[in-house]
């Protein structure tokens, strides 16, 4: 199977499978079909066949999917057990919300630290938080820890630099929230995050 | 023509036309050619002809575009003239970093104001910052400001008391945060933002 062809709607909804199989009472069959899938969480029957058949080769019939096979499938899918670590470039409000929260994991990535120029930010061994270091560390740290993941949130003012010290770092795929584009090597894979442009759309189809 | 037809793509370059229409010299001709504004901005010609096609019947033969009026036609696809007011909800990092966001103008939406249940986040007249108001006032300002686009950036335990709060404030577009379905009335537009998607996919990708 194509790891290319996972569709980002499916991918979507990996973790919504995984979380009601998972909650499934142990007392229940070894087996379920699809029909009782879509029925508990309110799908399509044809979507939840078509996106198990992304995941999982061994849907059959009328036996369904075996629970315990599914899991670990969808599990290995997402990445759920062999977590990417990822750094961030840039605390401030909107760094240090995403380095907060928590639910990156359920998709197969943890932000393992935070990186920020300004040393006011800075803290280490903070407990409950997430460290955030000097920039100056980017390079050490992304080595010895064998990160491949960087994000950055940093002003468009700097952006460009910063995606440069992260490919320097061994980084091959980047996320960014700075609205600018951002020049890469190739081979590197490069995600552009424009938050106004979901908002400008909702806009648009407001004033239709 | 549709306003519904305009895809997200175009309509995240529009500000990079309008930009660039701008930034144009005075001295330059009055009308601009489809290929002159591809080589310009690097895209490439049929590109340009479908998004200005989009916004715009003024394209001609041999002439081009009027730039006055291109101008004109792209602000006012993209309500730069009528910024749409939004509130948003829950003020905390994720909140306060849209908050501060000046990005959204040009895409024709401006954030007020912001609503927090946490006493301590309020603030009023501060200046350059936006007010961060008690969500018991939600009601009134929404209704005095004639506000119709609401952004939740509350935990998922909250969401759908804020979501009903809103649409009650009279609120018929909501950007949601909050990693969970919202229930809405018919007639409400919804747009669900999942960032750990996005970073799931690039993840996905990273590991094929």
């Amino acid at each position: 199977m194509d790891k290319n062809a996972i569709p980002k709607a499916t991918l979507g909804r990996l973790p919504k499978y995984l979380q009601y199989l998972k909650n499934l009472s142990e007392d229940s069959p070894d087996t379920i079909s699809a029909a009782a899938l879509a029925r508990g969480l309110s799908l399509g029957e044809v979507q939840v066949r078509k996106d198990l058949a992304s995941v999982s080769g061994g849907g059959r019939p009328k036996v369904g999917y075996i629970k315990s096979e599914l899991i670990q499938e969808i599990e290995d899918r997402l990445g759920c057990n062999s977590l990417t670590p990822a750094v961030l470039v840039g605390a401030g409000k909107l760094g240090r919300a995403l380095l907060d929260y928590n639910g990156f994991e359920e998709y197969g990535v943890r932000i393992v630290a935070a990186f920020d120029c300004n040393d006011k930010l800075v803290r280490k061994e903070g407990g409950d938080s997430k460290d955030i270091l000097p920039v100056s560390e980017i390079y050490d740290f992304c080595r010895d820890n064998s990160i491949r993941l960087g994000i950055i949130t940093v002003g468009e003012g700097s952006a460009q630099s910063v995606c440069d010290m992260l490919v320097k770092s061994g980084i091959d795929a980047i996320w960014n929230f700075a609205p600018c584009r951002l020049v890469v090597p190739e081979g590197v894979l490069l995600k552009q995050e424009n938050l106004a442009l979901s908002l400008a759309y909702l806009n648009n189809q407001l004033h239709q």
